[in-house]
């Protein structure tokens, strides 16, 4: 089974190229020309790989890649090496060097069906069945996949993949260089309504929109509310998995990771750097601080402070979490001893009445 | 930023009309020309806004709107106002005034693809790249945007919003002024299976269909699958928020709410007037009695009664749900006291036995 | 209300033709024709249909079907009957006799859009709106339904459905027999991150796909990212319902079930006829052996041994796991006990330090 860098090998660096490029220290023959990068066990000898941990070295004996990406506490190893403190950024940089998003020419395809009053920026694509509303701007080198929808009045901005399948309703804003995944929706309706005196509930027409910021990524069947007045806000950096949901009115701060399947209640509010694990759900109009971590299922009932840890359902500190589940299989025997106490107690207790 | 009111502003109405529409009493001047909604901080002259908390008072200082919508304990603030018992059904009734969904041409687009056989009633709007199946009839006023997808004999009535993306599968049939989100996917097959006696699953064919009654709407990226034989039912008035999945079978009575990411599993009923918060999950084959609450992430492992509040997986009635998050918390303490009582029996044995 | 099968009943099978098919003991009449299958309530009398328990026989006054399919415990009901050992495999392949799945012409319809290099086998279909990439392979008497999107290099066998808005992305491929519904998504870029000494996430270019082998059925709006290298793997036979989410580099053995809403993280290896239940979450890079049964909401933080149930989150063995929902409904009345021990320990000490 190939992989999608074999279709993008055009271009070659050299070994030297590559370590200047990550600031990495190479230990082997600079002038190797390498065209891709691929996993330890299968790499081609014009790609390098990478080694995280001593359980893959036995690995080496059958590896045909031209180097290694590896962290200084393998700098011993005997094979070609590009040594840097943070193997991982340089992984990804080295593979972003020779990665191409999928093809798709430029301008604006025969097959897509665009609407009055739209611009399209230099070097952007729009491709076969995708659909543009009136009034919306895409910038420069974003890509419109075949079968994407942008409504009325969409801004999109410079360098964006806008996959196959995406929608963007009306109205809603996107920065530079965001990625949507297939499947997602931007703009839905949020989930607002008055009850009436006889049980019915009435819409509360969602008048807001939805704005993303530079450096976003969405995964796939995502959805994201429109907010009810203003905009329900991603900030610049975050990274969402699949299927999360986020709920009309809510803020993402900026750097955050939003694992798959997580959901957000309306008027929340994510700070910085925080990372919600899969599952997790929020209720609505809480804060979570800045660097917040929150455990996977876990589910947030209230406020969490700057910094904090999290887990369970309600969640509470991690730490206590663990005791907590080490204090639940217990649960049998702290019955037992228990009933061992009463036992013990009431011999005592005829002893010393018996006397 | 813009709110989608502000292109739907060509209607006006006086304070006046707006009081006597949702019978509100009017402290303010009744010639006031209102024409649209908006939050507290940000809403213009022309608009009204809502306080709904002793909190946002402070606000009204640098507040433009022209009225308030309050309920009778505001009476006294020194604002105009639309004093009435329930404000968020005013606030609700008025922004449907306002409101307008996403802009269409009324008939079928040319660029929409329309098999045999259907009808498309007066009034109503089928969008370009949209998809109506073969012997498909929709009514009067409805709108089928851009890209949705009807397959064959599907019926939608009067007034619906079908928006882009929307999948309904062969012979659903959808009632009036239902609103579908983009992405959700109405009919797809149940999951049946029979094992033999090699641990296949053999697929049992789904011959049913979906029905979804008046007044419904279904949030983004949900499925509701088609039932194995008969219909999957959602009731007249219910709403469902984004990402929820209904499995085959599944009845869901009137004005029911399902928060975000619910699932329900098959031939499970659900009563009228019943909450499941986010996350929910509902095993099948059960009855959820009418007015029963689900608190988030709750599971329900067996039918409750009607009137029931429960929470935790698996589900209990709140109060005790409420009790044991507390004795979680308290296990290492428990386990701390159950030691000292140990020590303090140890003694007394010492004591008395020594004796 | 109208079945499906109401739409296929062209066919017709005698009693006894199948009775023969599916290896049952005939009890009635052998000449009686069939023409379709449907519920104990509301079956015609030109159909079969089926009881699995007691408590439905009484509805038996009033079913109009041609016969029942039952197992051997049933064998002395007054009506005809086909009888088996496994009554539901019978039903399954009975229903599969009847059941056509959604029409469509053969060949590429005028308005599909399809690129160049494009190969579409004998019998197979291409529907109006759907898309195929250059390079794409499609086998015989597949059926690209009305809206589906193929990218490029796509390798769909054999006697597929693939419905209204399935999304398979570049390079993926996909067997013989294969079932995806609406809005599910393959091969989307895994979640995949380096994080830079500033706190921002680099995105690691995913280069690799998604298998997917004969016989697997996909549920509706699910989502299975593509691997960062290699491929992200569903084996033959494995049934997936909707909103299901499979991360980057999953394996997911034979004949597996997997139940809506299940998120499975990055490299995780799901061994075969493993059955996990709705909404469980496995967390990444850990082996679920063999035959294991996961209950619902469960979440799994470390490998299983092949065999195992478990439940709970963290999962721990089911039967440990009822004991512990016990013990948290016993935690109110535990400490109620702990305090009267304390309370006779207290008596107690009085007496004996008094002496």
């Amino acid at each position: 089974m190939t992989n999608r860098c074999d279709y993008n090998s055009a271009k070659a660096y050299t070994l030297a190229e590559l370590a200047a490029e990550v600031g990495a220290v190479l230990r082997g023959s600079p002038d190797v020309e390498i065209r891709g990068i691929g996993p330890l066990e299968n790499a081609r000898p014009d790609q390098l790989t990478f080694l995280t941990h001593n359980r893959f070295i036995p690995l080496l004996n059958q590896c045909r890649a031209a180097a290694l990406i590896v962290s200084p506490s393998f700098k011993d190893l005997d094979y070609p090496l590009l040594i840097c403190d943070r193997p991982y950024v340089a992984l990804a940089r080295i593979a972003q060097l020779f990665f191409a998003p999928p093809a798709i020419a430029v301008g604006i395809h025969p097959n897509a069906y665009v609407e009055s009053d739209v611009q399209v920026g230099p070097e952007a694509a729009v491709g076969a069945l995708a659909h543009i509303g009136a009034g919306s701007r895409i910038g420069r080198e974003t890509r419109i996949y075949d079968g994407a929808y942008l409504g009325r009045r969409v801004r999109v901005g410079e360098q964006c993949l806008i996959y196959p399948g995406v929608v963007v309703l009306d109205d809603c804003s996107i920065g530079n260089r965001v990625i949507i995944h297939s499947g997602t929706v931007i703009g839905s309706d949020g989930f607002g309504y008055a009850q009436d005196q006889n049980g019915s509930h009435l819409k509360i027409p969602q008048l807001g929109t939805v704005r993303i910021d530079d450096g976003v990524e969405i995964g796939a069947n995502c959805t994201i509310d429109r907010a009810t007045f203003g905009h329900t806000w991603i900030q610049r950096g975050s990274k969402i998995d699949n299927l999360v949901h986020i709920a009309h009115n809510v803020v993402v701060g900026e750097d955050s990771i939003l694992v798959a399947q997580v959901g957000i209640a309306g008027s929340t509010r994510i700070g910085k750097n925080v990372v919600l694990a899969g599952q997790v759900g929020v209720v609505g109009h809480i804060e979570i601080g800045d660097g917040v971590r929150v455990g996977a299922q876990s589910g947030v009932p209230r406020s969490i402070e700057a910094g904090q840890d999290v887990s369970g359902s309600p969640a509470v500190p991690h730490r206590e979490w663990l005791q907590m589940c080490a204090g639940w299989r217990r649960l049998p025997k702290l019955r037992e001893e228990i009933r061992q106490l009463q036992r013990k107690i009431d011999e005592l207790e005829k002893k010393v009445h018996g006397e």
